[in-house]
């Protein structure tokens, strides 16, 4: 595993390691041991990662020692972030006997670390957890850090708990298996730890972004570093009272068009929201005169470089009303008091978090950017 | 409020206070706006307490500038810690677009400050909440501490998370509504302080039970005292990974007789249980030449003196055999890798966490304390 990078996550006596590299489903029972020795497992997963990946997770549990006792395939999709799936795992759990030092394992994307994660978290009021992540998008982002969630008919991700990994083993073979759509999406996120505070590895991705698509180490090097900003800022602020916000650069536009495409995968997935929601964040900063329209420019050009929409004419299909994306947006979970918050830009690798952005400027700007 | 008793919880950026006292559900608001200004609340309370209690909270909360937006009032009994009124509540208090900084109010007992502070925990991952707790078992158990969770079919408070309120009012005048027995129920968690670590308290009530019965100054000093008890054992092991399963004195037993008559309350309450599982940990305790008998007798003197049952055969109806209630033993959560964890004792007030406990010591030992 002379390939494999380590990313510590230093929250004290949660602290945990993140392992990037190739080929590390083979040593996931022998990493797990050697940290929760005599543990049992729950692995949870979903119909198409199983297919892929689930044999190969088995045996790497089985060489390292630890006991499959139950596992859950789930259907693949977001709509399975809901209660009633989250009673099933639990349910599952339980119905497997495994105590407080047992181990749910997650083996899937951002949905199935994000509804395993919660049951890990509510199960005997909190059991071990791991993240096997399979998506770029989970690999960066959502593995790492502890928000664990179910959606609400009332929106995405409203219900949940911080609920830490005792270890994230990130294997960059398994990205093989995405399709070029879903990679690139995982790809914005990425992007995104150079927007907010890494100008640096901006400007790397830039230049290596071929080589980040391809595989091999710049692949390992691009996660890696993602893991170490996202670490950081989780390290600073691990239950979101300040900087932790910043997490959410293109996120509350990004979440506003989701909704207003009702969640349609074929129309836009979450990843492609993200990549037009920072340019858009990058638009508007420029527009309030917070930075240069150059930054915005430079920005949308290497979004659109890598393949990934950049501007709301991007999504197949007719888009509401500047006045009902501004409802979607005053509905996101981050409006507090009826004031908007976003996180805009100085710049690249500049983000702040701007409170009290005036929803008539907000209002005017998508006027402006809608297509048509 | 001169008569109010104030007991700090030490949870560091968590800590928070306990008010205990005459009257104070009409400064609900005040002590609330104090330490939380401007937040909005939802009520989650039952149909019982509502009918006794709930206007005089919300005239309590208007006075001290307290909008309650949402008030839930849900069946009252332990089928409410379910699933699905989990659901309800988060729903409600979504419906009611309340934020994080805003608070979840549990008006009630045990059940509704479970099923609230769940609710509280997980909607935004984690909001404010505040515990106005109706029952002594309440006032002087459930409300402190931070645990809370619904029962599972696979059985009770096997799902949920450690959430500390912000603050929790014990208002003693509403006791004056209990019935006797369930006061008595109640009464049998505040003499476990005096068993677990406080022998000059259990003397204390000893002497002083008829007043803590009747009301008045010694009822908020027993309350305060076993709030000071609980906190100090919660500030030094707030996730239960050691001391604080010293709490579950009685418990392990008690929670098996409640399974064996099927929760049903007609025949034995949860602190009824708590009462007759206290003293079986003390009877087996001398039995294990742990202690002296005397001690034992004891314990059993004073909860039978002040009208608690105190030995299986104080339940109504039939039970089952010893291997039958040995598998209820087994099935608690508190079970560890198949061995058996007590909470035995050395005499009174010197209670100890035993592990290892070999299952045909207590299978004999409950064929001998069966009745018939």
């Amino acid at each position: 595993m002379s390939a494999t990078v380590k990313v510590e996550v230093g929250l004290g006596d949660r602290a945990y390691d993140i392992l990037i590299g190739p080929g590390l489903l083979a040593h996931a029972g022998e990493e797990i041991a050697r940290r929760l020795p005599g543990a049992r497992a729950a692995v949870v997963t979903d119909e198409n990662v199983a297919a892929a990946h689930l044999d190969a997770l088995k045996a790497g549990l089985e060489a390292g020692g630890i006991a499959a006792a139950a596992v859950m395939t789930l259907p693949a999709g977001e709509k399975t972030k809901s209660f009633s799936h989250l009673q099933d795992v639990v349910d599952g759990v339980l119905a497997a006997r495994l105590e407080r030092r047992d181990i749910v394992i997650a083996l899937g994307g951002g949905v199935i670390g994000d509804l395993a994660g919660f049951a890990a978290g509510i199960v005997r009021r909190g059991m071990h957890f791991v993240q096997v992540p399979t998506s770029l998008l989970a690999q960066v982002d959502s593995s790492v850090g502890g928000k664990t969630g179910i959606n609400s008919p009332r929106g995405k991700n409203l219900v949940g708990v911080f609920h830490q990994p005792r270890l994230v083993l990130a294997d960059t073979d398994v990205l093989d298996t995405l399709s070029p759509r879903e990679f690139r999406a995982g790809y914005a996120e990425v992007a995104k730890y150079g927007l907010i505070d890494r100008p640096d590895f901006f400007a790397w991705l830039e230049k290596n972004w071929r080589e980040v698509f391809s595989g091999g180490p710049a692949r390992t090097e691009a996660i890696a570093e993602s893991c170490r900003a996202k670490a950081d800022v989780v390290a600073r602020d691990e239950f979101e009272t300040g900087d932790r916000a910043l997490l959410n650069l293109g996120h509350t536009f990004g979440h506003a068009l989701e909704a207003a495409v009702h969640y349609d995968g074929a129309r836009l997935v979450h990843g492609e929201g993200v990549a037009i929601g920072m340019a858009l964040a990058h638009r508007f900063s420029a527009r309030m005169n917070l930075a240069s329209p150059d930054d915005a420019a430079r920005v949308e050009a290497h979004l659109k470089t890598v393949g990934l929409p950049w501007r709301m004419a991007d999504i197949p299909g007719e888009l509401p009303g500047a006045e009902r994306l501004l409802d979607y947006i005053a509905q996101d979970k981050k409006v507090s008091r009826g004031t908007l918050t976003f996180i805009l830009a100085h710049g690249v690798g500049q983000s702040f978090i701007a409170r009290d952005v005036p929803a008539s400027e907000v209002l005017s700007f998508l006027m402006q950017s809608r297509p048509g």
